[in-house]
């Protein structure tokens, strides 16, 4: 099996003509698609529709291509959009490509880029951001992994999980049938469901011991968390979709993926060392020709709820205009693109139990040297 | 003489009571200081009102402190703020104080942080972005040079203008005397006071030839430029005030300071270049105990008339909700952020021929080593 | 012939599942509709994209219901939307539905709603703005006129005029050939097509003689004005499309139209007016059961150039926060709201030469006493 | 005893020319004024710094005119301004003065305006938003009412209450002494005050039986109200400043009040009726000379916590880029200064138990007829 990374940028939420290009070129096969996560020039809070505009987009061109309906497109490749292109960041998408043909020698035993997916069956609106919700993430999380051929968790550097959430519909239809919601709230109930990612996740990389996966820890202890999971939650899906990314010496794909950490939004540290994890040195340099190896950048982040960084006071929160997340997306991302020379970063942020409080995590995915 | 420098955050824009207490604790002498330059929280725009409000509140202590009138205390120091702290930046004001009394022995020769501070006369409202302002600016530039005993041009390092602005009355007046104006738009002509003054600087410093110092050049040569100048106007001002800040063998300041050139939102080579200046080595690495001696960081930027980044697109001009020079405030603010540790740092935006397009520069001051 | 009107709301921009269920239901013909008007929950400036997805998600759904393309639908209904629901204002749209049957006896000579609907060729990039772009404007009003049997221009009530507008690569094509543009920037080319589309309508219905249509008027008369005239322009169009609504014995609509030019954004006598020419009476009560009446309500409205209404400053054209149009649709929905007690309300802003100036106009569609 | 209103407007935050120049001219006497009330052009949400830049500079003019610290005159004269002026709303204060000169006749019983003011106690962190705070409101109303000569509750046609709220340091003292608080969050403590305010208020006035007067009721029994409470918080009071406007036999003043509740943001009817209570008939027509008598309107509003206006979604509570407040203030503000042909209202947003669910209050002064 081989991965790959096709990098798109548009001119609008409505534009996949580069995609729509590729296709055409033969540089993308268009049955070989599992999952396309990008960013896109909205808002990035409940009012946001790119998200929805983008989707439809591409689910258009893909049932075009594949002579499929557009919800058969749904029901298969995994959509993932964050708003908000703040500060220098650039609209864009990447589209992850399985070609299942068995592959003769896999690199010599070398580990490369493995990508693997798979959705949770639908989930009653009163187990949203309960352990119910974990455990189901978690198992589509193995099988993913399973689908990826990674046996040993380390091997796994970024998962991204879409979930639901509840809606009035939703909610009204529960408490008809006399269930208990942990929330009726949208916006609270994608919070929920962001944690119950998150510990899903951690659950099934074992990155938290069993005793840790527990309710009563989601949003109280937040040093509990994954760094490798990257959450949203949406109205826009019914059940939990999973992509994992890791390297595995079953692949023969020519990309590479790395992960760090990052202790705050200033962690410009991490971001070297996972560059370093790739093999790529800029220090200090970000005309480096090795930074061109990078493929794909995926970052989550968070305003400090705190209300400091680095022991100074920050304004994130008290702002009536402007979105505390709107704020540390661009300032991260601002940071990440300095470092890397490349403004196409997926930035998300929301990243309860996602990397440290106030901080959060990168990835980054490398043609291999 | 001595030049110091006084770093103070705020609870809010009415918040002057950390300079009130160093005075009162004898470490600021209010009869020595020179200027204040700082960041307030409003969104930096024309209905930003968090710079009047932290003026009016600086110079009723002051008043106080020193037993004059509030428009004594406006005519001898010189207040510049900055509206938006985007993403991670905090809210801060520093203090330049100069103490005249004559040193024995400075630094053997070694140069350190020289202070000059000069206005210029009132200027008509039709000589207001011309080479009349050019002129009149380039003159208090020398001023404030010969004060502060700089002789060589390259020993400046940042040269703060504020100048006033076209307003509906004085536009009225010129009118009624026949004079023709540049401008009669505030906002425009706040933009033509920016570009006299970083022409004025220019030529001052020579990093202009005089042939190049010429009103047609405003705009369109945006690759003529000053890598020193930093500019601001607001009504609030008649007359243009310049601070000077360099390193000067005459003094016996304890701090020093360096400059780099920024060729655009991306240029984190310049930052660890002015760091290497000051003998500051943070390479990747955020934690060096030298980033504790910056005292002091000034930065210039803007969001890229062109529209892209490093070859891909950006969407701060067409952000109907955010104004592009917030968004561009907030990701090279991360960015310097992240590579200093700190987020007291001065970012401001509209930098018409201050730096390179779609760039900027970068001011350090240092502890001496 | 027979005109209808319909209105439905959505949850998203993305929802047509009223529009799906009236045909559904037999209520709405799908070969029958001629034009689509409505209000999407975006910002309505440059980066709302919420107009492009509710196009996209009609046309797929009329596309569908048709059995013809998306590009079909394109070329043979006008979709017209204008974002920002601000203050009260819901998301809505009107389908306009001519059925073409011939109709025995038409209401005895009683004048009904009239529907036409025309489109002008492709205009070349260095016409618009200019007296061909005008003139070819006011040959589409004649033509819809003429289509929907209306001989005289004082049975015109709205006219609505959706126009294309310069864009990068229009620009560098005109360049090559050597045409010169009235301009190169969009949002400008967006306001010229704007006052094009103005002076088109009112050089078509005769509210200004012959004399005074000429581009030297353009901006700045703006006392000569079409109180009928409702433009808008985008990037998503490349010809003019012209929807023209009246009253005329030719038809036996269940329906009438009224308008009233607001001499500013606090015409409420204007709005009782309107209401008055069409029977209804409301005054002080929007309880008045007649107010049901009410179809179908358009509004053209504008911050006031001068920063003043009625002799008090407005802070619109200030606000660095939000932009001006959010702010008056806001105000102008709000009073229009309170008095026809409904939400419903197509509110556009941009009404250069469309009413009088800092004001604009009302037009209102109601069921036939 | 004779009670005035003056109205001014202002250039920015920091002008009080206007005032200044009433005083100097004598129309004003600075020791008779005791509170002032006013629109201030910032957002009105947290970070809004307008209303303290307006307070400040205030206080320094009328203690440099009468002779006494800053601190004395915000003991003394109460000062409330509400941030936002979305719409067509002006930035505006009015000044409410107090001649307590004896009157020989007074109108020969007719009623007419009278001011009362009163102060409460400091309150302990831990009696914020709980009974203890109702209390102590609703005897500083009857203390103003008693000041105010007003025996008859139904006299009572407006209270405004400016209360305190938690802050960081507010909360860690009294968690120190082991106190429990109601909330933590500042913004939850502003919104407790508000409704603590309401309840103190209708308790005061017997709009509510005493047994509804109770904490469970507390944003819970929306329906249970105060149809004359406008109640405001702010971190930069630490005592209950209460002014009571109502009409009384016992003044000679030349303006009278009146107010009706509105049930929703479309409530025209009421605004019509408030004006017949004034005896001004304008019905439809805002060029009745009548309204020329309003003195000064004051408004409270909410966006509809069920998402709906008469039926119809409305979109404020989804909106990332505009606070809701903003929205509502900018549409009933609209919908009344279209009715009274004036933009400069008091528009007050957070109407928990002020006015029915959903919608709020008018209050209008006027001079007699």
């Amino acid at each position: 099996m081989r991965a790959s990374v096709h990098r798109f940028t548009m001119r609008d939420p409505g534009d996949v003509s580069e995609l729509a290009a590729a296709i055409h070129a033969g540089k993308v096969n268009p049955a070989h698609i599992v999952a396309v996560l990008g960013k896109t020039e909205g808002n990035g809070l409940v009012n946001d529709f790119t998200r929805g505009y983008l989707t439809q987009s591409l689910k258009l061109l893909l049932a075009e291509q594949l002579g499929s309906s557009m919800e058969a497109i749904g029901e298969k490749v995994i959509f993932v959009f964050s708003g908000g292109t703040e500060g220098v960041l650039t609209p864009h998408y990447v589209v992850f490509c399985v070609d299942p043909t068995p592959v003769a020698s896999v690199n010599g035993g070398k580990k490369s880029l493995a990508v693997g997916t798979a959705f949770t069956p639908v989930l009653k609106p009163e187990d949203l951001g309960r352990m119910a919700h974990v455990n189901s993430i978690a198992d589509a999380v193995r099988a993913a992994m399973a689908q990826a051929r990674i046996a040993d968790a380390s091997d796994v550097h970024f998962v991204q999980v879409k979930g639901p959430c509840v809606t009035t519909e939703r909610a009204a239809e529960a408490r008809a049938r006399g269930a208990q919601l942990i929330t009726a709230d949208p916006n609270k109930s994608m919070a929920y469901t962001r944690v119950a990612g998150a510990f899903g996740v951690a659950a099934a990389l074992g990155e938290l011991p069993p005793e840790k996966i527990r309710e009563d820890a989601f949003f109280s202890r937040l040093d509990w968390f994954s760094e490798r999971a990257s959450v949203s939650s949406g109205v826009e899906v019914l059940v939990n979709e999973v992509m994992v990314l890791g390297n595995s010496a079953a692949w023969a794909s020519d990309y590479v993926i790395a992960h760090r950490p990052m202790v705050d939004a200033l962690d410009v540290n991490a971001i070297y060392t996972a560059l370093g994890d790739l093999g790529i040195s800029a220090l200090g340099d970000n005309t480096a020709p090795a930074l061109g190896r990078i493929a794909c950048a995926m970052v989550k982040c968070e305003p400090d709820a705190s209300g400091y960084v680095r022991g100074q006071r920050h304004t994130m929160w008290q702002d009536g205009d402007i979105n505390a997340q709107r704020h540390i997306r661009g300032a991260v991302g601002g940071l990440v693109a300095g470092v890397i020379a490349d403004t196409r970063i997926f930035v998300s942020g929301g990243a309860e139990h996602q990397g440290p409080p106030g901080g959060g995590m990168i990835a980054l995915v490398a043609k291999a040297a």
